[in-house]
């Protein structure tokens, strides 16, 4: 081969297996996908080690994609449930699972994860530094983490989470300002502890160019992680934030000029009429790199409901330029959730990543939501399940009530609007 | 009394009872509510039937208020049922209720509705003319349709659904350029075929000033109904929907001159880059007169999942204006609801109001956020519960897994970001 990355192809004009595939997907021609991976406007997450990928392009101008969170854990150790997870998912067609395992057979999980999965598949290395390594916090060393991303590496993990941005420059300013959330995001704050515990620099981001190489060797597109991602409504779009997405930005250009391909992460918690002002700072100050977002979540008070709070602010983000949800499930915030729960996530996920993709004038992007409407015109039951996000559960609702009338429904029976409309139109006779 | 309506009391300085109820309830200045309700830029829905009200205000600078639709029709005559979800709807404080009883003992149904409840009542009188009437459809005169106006607003009907914009000219605009879902309101396409088959104009509309003498009377506040909804994204602000909006906006003033109320209502299905320009356009043909919006669901394909697709719309078009948002259910185009399905939607739709809320900057919208964060900062479950849009369920949540430490959730158990952010600002022992 003659490019180590998808990005270094496409700066020097090689049309990849990889790139032919998604300009397929999308619709879109290969030479305009090709200059936006060169100019890192889309990155295609594809390890060389991971052979059973069916690979998706992430950013600008494609269709919005959708990531599932799942992994073993202490509280949560059964193998087999979370390969039920990974079934679910693929069947519902999530364009990218992310592995957060932390405790038990890491390895092994991920190993069977990259051999079964034509999703792209995401980790966070520092997760299973602290499970896999089995040493208190304090004594793992700067080459412990490294060697954990390089393993991921190898194994065939597409993008990994990597908390660089929280440096010594964006902890003093978290120390100044203050935040009513602090630091909710995982990753950043076993960095923060290490940090503080250590009194040493980030060693993400003190040994980014070494980081950097692993992922040159392996084509793994570099997420970079935001650990002051809000978690409150009260902390978002503060100095934490942007001080951390500044250099985020920064890193971005560091990323590029090694061909790695980067996704910048973003928030979290944040009111509505913040989000679209988000969503311009980040592809201005990350130069355009795709943006992958948890959330935003436009109220802190519904747990139990936050794929809904995560559905709306996703919509909104992704309509305003955002190209990559994280799901979020009911469960967000009171326990791991179960394969319901994820079913949840990812239907509520795959609306908003929809809407947006309509909002913002994905080629045939409509083109489903007219079939649907169609159908519901012509009343046809079948036709409707078929063109439905969840045709089980439209059938399930429909037929749970006896209806007197095949072409209509219980909602309104005999006065079914599409119903009196059609006969009038069609100069029918009206039954009533 | 010295006034007939809240509209009339206002213009002539009055401050009433209702009036001081809602502005201490949005905790705002008497007089400047006054201003708006004179104005007609706030409704305050209280007929003088309706002794058990509790009153509400809707339109600007207000909170954004929450509809259930409920009542008794031939698919569904369980009264008990439909009362569930009246004392349902209560409980969760839903603003409005509107009783879309179309068949059976709906004059007793609404009398013991309104006996009981404090939520506004609202109701469509064409569906219960076709149940209560018992005639066809081509044989009800315009008086008929008169009579059961009147008779639900000397009951104490608050607010009544009235499609009086589907005139002879806004059928000759949808007739001319067509659309794909043609009308899916099911007042609207009732009122179509009244007119198509008698050949007359539409009786609410050549009898608008009799109709308002009634709304006078009584102070029923009209809402101005939708005939040309939105059924389909394709569809929306096209030439049919702003042609009745048109006629809606002079209607409105019709309205105002003889100091009814007024609320205007509006879509249905849109896509996302649509809503705010329908906001701007509401408030200017309609003189700024209160929304009450149905959805917008912003994608046609979820059936199951249209409480989502509404709470998406709802939240963008409140935060952009929208006054009122009728609640949307994951029964919707599939059956009538049961009480799960009514607690989801009401659930979805006081997450979408309370989004925008934040969003709109009403004053004190971020108090329960605010407490929320801090006691999810503290790692106080009681505290998250009672600051939760559903209590039950965040605790049955979290309870359903056993975790190892109280000060923690299944999700990430030791390694939860707050713990261990807590633990170093406070230089407390890291516990991993």
């Amino acid at each position: 081969m003659s490019y180590k990355t998808q990005m270094q192809a496409a700066k020097n004009g090689v049309i990849t297996e990889q790139l032919k595939i998604v300009a397929y997907k999308e619709g879109i021609s290969e030479e305009s996908l090709r200059a936006r991976v060169a100019a890192g406007a889309v990155a295609i997450p594809a390890n060389i080690n991971h052979k059973s990928l069916s690979p998706e392009g992430v950013g600008e101008g494609l269709r919005t994609k959708i990531n599932v969170n799942l992994g073993v854990s202490g509280d949560c150790a059964d193998y087999s449930k979370e390969f039920d997870k990974v079934k679910l998912s693929i069947e519902l067609k999530a364009e990218a699972i992310m592995d957060l395992s932390n405790y038990g057979k890491t390895f092994e999980f991920r190993k069977q994860l990259i051999e079964h999965s034509p999703a792209m598949l995401g980790t966070v290395p520092i997760y299973d530094a602290i499970g896999y390594l089995e040493k208190e916090l304090v004594n793992i060393s700067a080459q412990d983490f490294l060697d954990v991303v390089e393993l991921h590496a190898r194994q065939g993990v597409d993008f990994m989470t990597i908390h660089a941005g929280i440096n010594r420059k964006t902890i003093s300013v978290f120390k100044e300002s203050g935040r009513l959330m602090n630091i909710v995001s995982r990753g950043g704050s076993l960095l923060f502890a290490w940090m503080e515990l250590t009194g040493r620099e980030n060693p993400f981001y003190e040994y980014y160019d070494a980081v950097m190489d692993i992922f040159r060797k392996y084509d793994v597109t570099i997420s970079l992680g935001d650990a002051m991602r809000p978690g409150a409504i009260a902390d978002s779009t503060d100095s934490s934030q942007i001080t951390e997405l500044i250099e985020l930005g920064l890193l971005t250009k560091r990323a590029w000029a090694r061909d790695v391909q980067v996704m910048v992460e973003g928030p979290g918690h944040m009111a509505i009429n913040e989000i679209k002002a988000n969503m311009v700072l980040q592809k201005r100050l990350c130069h355009n790199a795709p943006f992958y977002i948890l959330g935003p979540l436009v109220t802190d008070i519904a747990p139990g409901y936050d794929h809904i709070t995560s559905a709306i602010g996703g919509a909104i983000a992704a309509a305003a330029g955002a190209d990559f949800l994280c799901y979020v499930t009911p469960a967000e915030h009171l326990r791991l959730p179960d394969l319901q729960d994820v079913k949840e996530g990812i239907i509520a996920a795959k609306i908003a990543a929809h809407a947006a993709d309509i909002a913002k004038g994905i080629p045939s992007a409509r083109v489903i939501d007219n079939k649907m409407s169609k159908a519901r015109r012509e009343i046809d039951w079948e036709e409707m399940y078929k063109h439905s996000i969840d045709p089980e559960k439209a059938r399930r609702y429909r037929e749970s009530v006896p209806v007197e009338n095949e072409r209509s429904c219980s909602m309104c029976g005999k006065m079914c609007a599409v119903r009196t409309t059609n006969a009038i139109l069609e100069g029918k006779e009206l039954d009533l």
